[in-house]
Parts: C-alpha cells; sequence; structure tokens
C-alpha cells in the first residue's frame, strides 16, 4: 500500500490577489493534486466593472461582491488566507504578510492596480478615485451630499459650484460615471429637491486624448460622445488638467487654460500597479514599466524565476503586437486559467506554448438603453449594445443569488428611474460637507 | 379672486428625525395645507428592526433603508433639510442647525434613542451597540474578522477567544443577534475554513433579568431560551457584566464571579435618549427620566408648551398604566400619526382626546424556522411565529423595490444557508485587527 509518492507533499501554489486573475488561477487548480493558498487582504472578490454603480447609488457593495470562502468552499485543495503580503524571498520561496511567513513552489501575484495622479498625489483628497468598495462609497458620499448642500444653499455662484461634477478621464469608468450622474440629475432626483432644479447640474468629462473610449474604435467613440451629449454631459476631449485644488479645477486645451469652480471632482485617468510589484522587482531585477508593472516572460513567469508569475493588471504583458495588453477582466481571468494549466502541464513533465491573448471585444455603458459594444467583426451602439451590455455582466457575476439580485434592482432602476443604495454614509461629521465661512447665524430658506 | 387667507402663510410644522414616529408624522401631515420641514441627520429612513441582520452579513444597508426624498417626493408641501438640530429656542419658536434658524409653528421631536452603557462609557470600544448602519457595519467586521483571526491563530486558547462571541442583554436585539451568530458559526460558515472547525464557536448570551425577552410572556421566554439552546447558544440569566477589558469579561450571577475570555462583545443592553433631549429639558424646564427620555403630556406635548411634542424613544408617556410605554417602533408610529392628527384638528379649531397606545403585540426571531410572536389574545412560537415575522417586517419596510428585495434575499438565504453580504470593509489596516504581540516572523498554518 506504499506509493511513492506517499511522503512527497503535494506542489503548493501560493496566489496572492482575489481579483479576475487570481480567482480564476484558484478555480482552475481545481482539479489537481495540488494545494493552493489563495491570500487576499480583503475577504471578497469585487466585481470591479460594476463599482461605478455603487458610486452613484444603483447597487449596494455586496451585491457586486462575493465572500472568497463562500465561492471557494468546496475546492477542497484551496486554503484562503486574509493578509497582505508585503515581502517576497525568491532565493528561499516565501512570501510574507507581516510577521508571518508562507512558502511556495510556484507563485502567481495578481494584485492588481490603483489609480493614479501622475506624480500629483495631493490631487487625490479633492478627485478621488474608484478601486475599492471604499472608494465608492466615498464617492456616492460626495455626489449625494453636494445635491444635499446645493438645497441648503441660498447663493447662487455656491449653489451653481455644488451643482457642477467634473470627471476625469473618459475611459470606460469615466464614460459610465459621467452617464450615471447625468441620469441621476436630469431624471432619478429630478422630484426630490424642492429648492433647486436639479436639471441645472452641469457634468463635465475630460479626456485628454482626442475622443471618449480610446481604446475603442474612432466610430465608437464619436456614437458615445453623441450618446453623451444627449443625456446632458459636457464632454471636452485634448483637455489636461493642470491643477485641481479646493473647488478650483484648472484645466489646459491647446494653449487655452480655464478654470471650472467645482465642488466634486471624480477622478478615472490614471493607474499604477501595486506596490507589490516594487517588492518584487527589487527582489528579482525584474524591469517594470512607467506604471509599475512587471514585464512578464512569454509564459508570464519572471525573467530568471520560472516558478514566479505575474498576471492582470500588475503585469505588462508586450509579446502579441508589441503594445502592452489592456488592464480589464478578460485580460486577468484569461492569465489565470492558462498559468494554472502551464503549471498543472509542467507537473506532468510536459510543456506549454506561449500565453495569447484572445480579445473578445470591448463594451462600455453610456446610460439607459444606451452603450458601444466593438466585438471586432462587428460593432453597435444604443439599446441592442445596453441588452448586450446587461447580458454579459450578469453572466460574468460569479455567484447565483448576486446575478438574480442585480438583475432585479436593474429591472427596478430601469422601469423607474429610481436609485435605492443612495445612503449617505461614513463616520465623518455632517457638518464638514457644508460651506461653513459665514460663521454668522442665518435663516436657511425652507 | 381675493382670498382672505391668501397673505397668512400656512402653519410650518418642522419634524426633527425621520425614523418611525417623525416618518409617519410627515406623512399623515401630507394631505393638509401645511408646510412640513422634515429635519434628518441622515439622508435615509433606517428600518431599525433589521438591522441585526445587517451585522451578520444577511442585507446590505441599503435593503433596509430608503432615501427620504423619494420616500416623500410626492409630499409637494414636505421639505427635506439633511442637518443636525443642535438647539431650540422654545420662545422664539426656532430650532438650530449649527449656525442656521428655522422657524416653526408647531414642532414634533422624533430624534430616538442610542445605547447607553450605564455610566460606563469606556466600555463601547470592547463592546459596540446597534443603533446605525455604521454601528451595524462594525458589527459585521467584527464578527468575521473574528472568524478570519482564529484561522490564522495557531495558539489553542487564543484561537478560542476569537472563537467566543458574547452578547449582553436579551432583548429583542440580544436573542436576535445571538441566534443570527449562532446560525453563522454552526450553519452558512462551517465549509468556508480549513484549520478551524466553526462549530467550537461559543455564542454566550448574558442577561440581567431573570429570563430571555423580559418584556414577553414568561412562556414565550422559556421557549425562546429552549429554542436558543436548541441552536447552540449558551444563554445566562440574573447575570450581571462588572467589567470589560479588552479581551475580559467579568460577570457576576449571585454571588459567584467569572471571567468570560472572547474577543467580540456586542452590546443590546441599555438605550439612552439622544442627546436634543438634554437641550429641550434645559430649554423649556421640562422633567426628564433617569434614561434622559422627555416626561410628555397626555397629548405627546411638553408641559408648558402645547406646540412642541415628542414622541418615539425620545419621549415618555406613562399614562396608559404608570409605565412608560416601550421603545418599539409601534409605539413611535402611533405616536406620529396621533400629533398629526391633533396638529390639523387643532387648526380646525376642534379638540382632540389623550394619545392611548393601542398594543398589537410583540415578536423577536431567534432562527430560521423560529420566533416567538404575542399578540396578547394568542401566543405562538415555532414555524409559524417564524412566517408570520417575517410578514410583518416585510410588511413595514417602507418601499416596494426593499420588500422585493429582501424578500428574496431571505428566500435565498433560507435554502442555501448563506449570507451574502459578510463583506469586512472599513478604512483600518487590517494587521490592526490581529494579536500582533508576538513580533518575531513565524510560519503561518496553511
Amino acid at each position: 500500500m506504499v506509493n511513492t509518492n506517499e511522503n512527497k507533499p503535494p506542489h503548493h501554489v501560493v496566489i496572492v490577489g482575489g481579483g479576475f486573475g487570481g480567482l480564476y488561477a484558484t478555480k482552475a487548480l481545481n482539479d489537481a493534486d495540488i494545494k493552493v493558498t489563495l491570500i487576499d487582504k480583503r475577504n471578497f472578490h469585487l466585481f470591479q466593472p460594476l463599482l461605478y454603480q455603487v458610486a452613484t447609488g444603483a447597487l449596494s457593495p455586496a451585491d457586486i461582491s462575493s465572500p472568497l470562502r463562500s465561492v471557494l468552499s468546496k475546492s477542497k485543495n484551496t486554503k484562503v488566507l486574509l493578509g497582505e503580503v508585503n515581502d517576497i524571498d525568491p532565493q528561499a520561496q516565501l512570501v510574507f504578510m507581516g510577521d508571518e511567513e508562507i512558502s511556495y513552489d510556484s507563485l502567481i501575484l495578481a494584485t492588481g492596480a490603483k489609480h493614479s495622479y501622475f506624480g500629483k498625489d495631493n490631487w487625490e483628497d479633492f478627485a478621488p478615485g474608484l478601486k475599492t468598495v471604499e472608494d465608492a462609497i466615498e464617492m456616492r458620499h460626495r455626489i449625494f451630499m453636494a445635491f444635499e448642500a446645493a438645497e441648503k444653499e441660498t447663493n447662487p455662484e455656491k449653489r451653481s459650484r455644488w451643482l457642477t461634477f467634473v470627471i476625469v478621464g473618459a475611459g470606460p469608468t469615466g464614460v459610465e460615471l459621467a452617464g450615471a450622474i447625468a441620469e441621476l440629475a436630469y431624471h432619478t432626483l429630478k422630484e426630490d429637491f424642492r429648492s433647486i432644479d436639479t436639471k441645472e447640474t452641469q457634468v463635465l468629462l475630460l479626456e485628454g486624448l482626442d475622443r471618449t473610449l480610446p481604446p475603442f474604435a474612432p466610430e465608437l467613440s464619436q456614437q458615445a460622445e453623441a450618446s453623451l451629449t444627449r443625456l446632458g454631459v459636457t464632454v471636452k476631449t485634448k483637455t489636461l488638467v493642470t491643477n485641481i485644488e479646493d473647488d478650483i479645477i484648472t484645466i489646459k486645451q491647446g494653449d487655452e487654460v480655464t478654470q471650472i469652480a467645482a465642488k466634486t471632482v471624480l477622478w478615472a485617468a490614471g493607474v499604477q500597479a501595486s506596490p507589490l510589484g516594487k517588492v518584487l522587482a527589487k527582489r528579482t531585477d525584474a524591469e517594470c514599466d512607467r506604471a509599475g508593472r512587471i514585464i512578464v516572460e512569454a509564459d508570464l513567469s519572471v525573467k530568471g524565476y520560472p516558478n514566479i508569475f505575474v498576471i492582470g493588471d500588475l503585469g505588462h504583458f508586450a509579446h502579441q503586437n508589441g503594445k502592452p495588453l489592456p488592464g480589464v477582466a478578460p485580460v486577468a481571468m484569461q492569465q489565470g486559467e492558462y498559468v494554472a494549466s502551464l503549471i498543472k502541464q509542467r507537473l506532468k513533465g510536459n510543456t506549454v506554448a506561449s500565453f495569447s491573448y484572445t480579445d473578445r471585444g470591448s463594451l462600455a455603458v453610456i446610460g439607459q438603453n444606451s452603450a458601444v459594444v466593438d466585438l471586432g467583426f462587428i460593432k453597435f451602439t444604443g439599446f441592442v449594445a445596453w441588452l448586450f451590455w446587461l447580458l454579459i455582466h450578469i453572466y460574468f457575476l460569479i455567484e447565483f443569488d448576486n446575478k438574480m439580485l442585480v438583475m432585479i434592482q436593474w429591472g427596478w432602476n430601469y422601469f423607474t428611474r429610481n436609485r435605492r443604495a443612495r445612503l449617505i454614509t461614513g463616520k465623518e461629521l455632517l457638518q464638514n460637507d457644508y460651506d461653513n465661512t459665514e460663521k454668522n447665524r442665518q435663516a436657511v430658506n425652507v
């Protein structure tokens, strides 16, 4: 009954990060005689493509999140650990979480990216970005608090500042945020206030390049811009932000410098690899690109370390056409599945071809009944594109109950143009949110 | 065409607090030629009876909240203001929100209660209470983080501290929390961990009086206790908490003093009127009870101020049988409707009989398929009571979409014993949640 392998512990794969890349790798290792440890600093997988719907009050965080333990409860070879990996020893094959160390045979790093202010980190306080649940709650707080503050404000100039929303960056997130805020102002909230007319709201979408949705085909960018304009969004392309200070944002269009007075500025412009990238580069001498992403080999491993892999937004893979792959969910998912299969094949003594990304297309939603879809062989916009966007997103929501709940809420929002989840929460005092420069008691406009 | 009333502005009712009392008063004033201003420091009405389901990961905050503006968007005579009233001038008929003042003809105060530690305010950090959405998120964080920390802990004694949950107070909230945590540990989470067996969890419910659910009939208390015990909860009655410090809770049962080592202590024991009660008492010389509630006249007005009313948990109404009415939603709702009708009748020159509370019964849920219902003329427990509890709560959830969503999530939870919303969120660093006394690097049990 003695098996020669009995005393050999199974191959141990440590995966850091439970986003699309890490989770798909973990699931693809389910069926193997491999021990898997998935480490994440959060206890849930977040469906980031829908985070803008939390920021604008359409969905709750739990609707787009799945507890990692629950997703993986049937994967008995997998252990989930809650913690933050802050160091790696590639020679000793160890990762460190503070004082704790874990040894690995293969390591998959998939810690993703955060937003970047191109060196102007002091802008973050005025112009928050959207990567985490907390970011979304913070944006939701600012958006709905702006309408509340406008309702109380009697000075027309100040009121207009509260009713001006600037979104920096017209990639998919920026376009989706701008569209959702325009719908809030011009439809959802229009009956809810007594002193202000929410239709006076201004929504500005700024983009440094020459068109919205730069990764898409030019004709789709044009149609997206036309849809946004119909919704009431003012789109400014070839526009650079040169300063953000309190409630003044300075922009440059060609040689023309303008200032916009706005209380709410949302950042959807740049991303930067998560800090673990830098640590890995230091420990392995791997090369990074300007955004801090690790430049990986054709099999997604780190140069000189065939058992360390970097996938998703943390990696820079340019073997396909010289340009790095975009930081989108399908890239991360395919890379996760590829590395899982590579590890399994390698253990069997087989070799595996280089990674190759299958681009099935891109899509972005602009508002109710309006989206753009680019599948390469076909491009379409409008209601059909919107339905397609809806189905794809529901399909990929990890758990069945989330799918059902999100569908029902979307159905409800669709027919009523309501937004259920528009709670202003958080521990800060309310008074801080108001412009309290005048310290004399004054009558409120009731 | 000149109407004699044309130059007289309508009677202005200011309502402070959008809980059950304030919201029901506001809605009952809908149809009158009265101007209504509802002031709340939050932008949503919270269905507090279900807050324990947010704390235990079954529902999201938005599922049990309704934006006040959306609930009242059709009440065109009503203006909603976001802000905190911190002073009152009953002579000048003004309320103050920081620097702003609002004048009223009639004033309804309905700011409710918060939890109280009977003078031991330093216990709050170790034993949070459950009154707000933020409280529920904090409890959810602690409960789920405790299981995560236990999973990583190798020392059995420390692990057991993480797996011990103490709930102080066996009123409806305490009973509901204890039942929900026992279900989490013994059912929902039992497949999710690899190092710990969540069935080793201990759930202790402490009560100072001689039985659980003191407001209910004694036979129902007995049945509730039996159901809790079946679920795995250890119920200790006649037990006083004498100290809570870090992770040691000291209790006294008769003369016997014991210490319990537990990382998670939840407070469901005492309440205390919100601070506006004290302000009102100072300005009007009204009498307060020990819990800080304003002792009101038979028509819910403040002595000497017939146009100021106190309703719900902020008021002490003892005209019915000498005992103050309990701090439950039905009392607040009936008082809100009573005061609205009194104001309308008074404007017509009519007088109104004293307030009288119709007690339709009490109910509490213990766990899946188990609840206790006491309608006075009939008492029942078990599955039928649980279904009854479910229907009543769904009926009273303010908005249609919330009802539907909550029903679907309950249905899902019922059949799968799952809990969707078990996100650990908040801005604190994860590492703070762990016991980091040993500063040497050590191997983790993976």
